[in-house]
């Protein structure tokens, strides 16, 4: 197999999984258009991210095709994030998303001060979180915070004058997961971003995303591609897993939807599983909807793929890690290169990019 | 407003509070000497900072204008601290200290090794501090350790050969706290470090020094500016708040002190109050003199300023936070550059700064 | 006393202890043969590093050759580790070998993504290590990692195409420790590498290699060098403190050994000991065989060495530091430069080495 590959993907795939042409071909190829719009971009700098609604579909649009470039091209000699310090402040635990971040700072030439956990910190003390950002003004240029309470993210703002991405607060979102989920998606059908192609999804989630933020943040972000999906099949063993906000985000969007808890009746005729067994309540994690276990057994539709934050249970057998339905060790690594293009866009640093970037005003 | 501001505080101040004109003017600005003489700081070249004792009242003020240089200037392209790894030894954990450190030394281009949370270190397995200072010998070239034994600094330095700044031990001191603290009361009343100029400030003290390092760092480093100081007062529900190493330090200084219970009767006259509500008592935290409480309300002298090392807990209303009388935020944020310019006198690389900074034989 | 020392060594042993001549000479002058074979440590580009069996003996004579010229000589110009990303996974928690790793890395200017404490991570959330693993060749170019279970590293490179350095597990190894040793007692019986001298050395075990991984490895690398080393003394006060694997090692490298609980009896003879009395046991620590103490008034052999991978308790007393049988101390120290040496190596950079390197084809 001929397979062309970029520079920062050669790392990485040395012992490619089968298939890995489908899943990881060279992302900068997939488009047809490959032309990345700069004024887009630039709407992000300085900008917080809260929510998987503080991106238009134009701006998730355009960051998947930078993030597809920086993916296929080696731009560390730009060194883009020289002289800029992020803290990840980790007030919950977790080392996919803290690393991720991390390696995505890190590989820019950027700096970390981290927490990797929270607990350590004068919130022990009784500190308030207002303070907190207070203080992070003085430290670095970016905050990435993770907390177990839903508000934590509006107290810190009180505080702080630098731009935070939300890396998951409670039961409430985790953008940037649902960017590393569309980046995924994206490569696997560009139709989703091509305004001339048709296409028409049925996507299914396994799991509640009243109580799962990154479920919840992969739902919102879906409803920017309203045109592109047919459906949305929710199967849950809760009579009702959405929720009021929920529910009112899908109907406004138009978008058909089913609650089900069968799940035997529904998977064959699924394009895309989202999965995520695990919930945080308060300070811990809890398994939800477990009976709802995926192997290679299972009788998905041909192309179907899966979807996964990963931090799995039993749910997803690792006997679909080898088939073409795995799409979620592509969404587990391409979420680094989303993330270096946030931040990139963020810290206003795209006049760094070398001119292999294709940037057009 | 006009408000001229240095590179290094613009990023810091987008959104200026209230009267930041006043609280955080330009600081190279303030002083009628700008000239750093740079044999006075030599002087810190590979010295431990263990208490605010440590430091002349001549090396505190060439210290002041040093920082204020760094804050007011864009030195990063100098590099100070390349090459050079500082450990940040957290043994008793906290996120404001730890991280305003190390965002000083990334600032600088140092390196860090960061421990968090000492009780993740071999320590757990009984290992004696006097051996982790002589592993620290091979790894680093400055150490900053926190920790909750007041003899902590003392038992690792059996060890150690490297310089080491002392973070908070116990019920010890907090030496680096309190320059942060007269950095602050410098850039507010540049004439505490001008022999011509006539000043009589009266200090008020919240809280127990007896028991909390910061304070008692505040107040050893007080001493050193005698002549500018009327008086201390201590407002404390303990009958002996003080202890009789402190109480014979003032007498020694020749300063008049009052302790008294009764905040209201003294608050009026005050021109400077520094609050502290929380001590460190073994390896916890206990919340004391909580009953002394400031809001906007409080009957405060026109142009008194607060001083808080922050992590408040309800003694400090936020309703102050907005007042010209918060000079906590300006102290918080001028711990950075105060350290910067420790760390680079201790690591020996005075000789990197750009001609920009006024530094004289 | 006209000590020739090497700019890397300078700093650390600014205040040398008695004897510092002898325990710590300029590392480059020791040998013979200062060569290094370039073509011998190729074969370490890109392997991971799970057991002291992964090298051979004429890797180990390599890599301590080439760990001394980074002790003596000054490469950080070179900028070995540009660009590259190390993970120091511990899931265990440990200052002393994680800052040792992280302070290798870092003065060779690779970059850290730091886990100091793995209950800090998704796999508190019942994440497997595979799926740990297959996100982490996503993040960084190395992996480190230590874990309180034995079979955490083969279940981890279930999932993952970096290579990895095993920094303890379980009950299992400690190879890098294995190094260190070998290396500090290489760079003090030089003959130990040269085929052309003889040597005849008692090595003295007190502990349990059974249950002591560092001892495991220490003992597994001593096989190496079998015709070096007259007997191994085991003194212990279990009945069986090797176990068969172990002993089925010993017997076919055709080494004398004996196994006692008589310390005073055989001490006298030994010229190598190593001490450990911390044993990891599940997650926590015992101390074990800690009736066998040695001060300075043991009747130690004249000229005999004595190594513990520290984290000591009371089982070596503090008034051997200070005596010429304390080479615990040079081989914390050079802990740092054999892992410097090894990190070069596996990250494929002995190409950035300056010709003061002496690398031969």
């Amino acid at each position: 197999m001929n397979r062309k590959i970029g520079p920062n993907q050669s790392q990485r795939f040395t012992k490619p999984p089968e298939d890995s042409e489908q899943l990881n071909p060279e992302p900068l190829k997939l488009f047809k258009n490959k032309e990345i719009r700069e004024q887009v971009l630039l709407g992000l700098h300085q900008k917080s991210v809260l929510s998987a609604n503080d991106f238009s579909a134009e701006q998730i649009t355009e960051l998947v095709k930078f993030a597809a470039s920086l993916e296929s091209l080696e731009i560390s000699k730009a060194h883009p994030l020289d002289g800029k310090i992020a803290i990840t402040a980790f007030f919950e635990a977790s080392t996919r998303t803290r690393c991720s971040f991390e390696s995505a700072v890190l590989r820019l030439d950027g700096k970390i001060i981290s927490i990797p956990e929270g607990s350590t910190t004068g919130v022990k003390k009784g500190e308030s979180l207002e303070d907190v950002g207070e203080m992070f003004n003085a430290y670095g240029d970016l905050v990435i915070m993770r907390h177990t309470a839903t508000d934590a993210i509006a107290r810190i703002r009180q505080g702080l004058r630098l731009p935070i991405i939300n890396a998951g607060n409670g039961t409430g979102e985790h953008p940037t997961q649902a960017l590393a989920d569309w980046y995924a998606l994206i490569k696997w059908r560009p139709a989703l971003i091509d305004p001339d192609a048709a296409l028409s999804l049925k996507l299914g989630i396994l799991g509640t995303p009243g109580s799962m933020r990154a479920v919840k943040s992969f739902l919102l972000m879906a409803l920017k591609f309203r045109d592109k999906i047919d459906s949305v099949t929710f199967i849950s063993e809760m009579a009702d897993p959405l929720g009021d906000e929920i529910k009112e985000a899908i109907r406004s969007a138009g978008i058909d939807y089913t609650v089900s808890n069968d799940m035997g009746k529904h998977l064959p005729e699924l394009d895309v599983i989202y999965m995520n067994s695990i919930v945080c309540v308060g300070e811990n994690y809890t398994a939800m909807d477990s009976s709802y276990k995926l192997n290679k057994d299972s009788p998905l539709k041909e192309g179907a793929v899966i979807l996964h934050p990963l931090a799995r249970l039993d749910e997803l057998d690792r006997s679909l890690d080898d088939s073409p339905h795995n799409l979620y060790f592509s969404q587990a690594h391409g979420a680094v290169f989303i993330r270096q293009a946030l931040l990139i866009c963020i810290l206003g640093r795209l006049n760094t990019m070398p001119r292999e970037v294709p940037l057009v005003p």
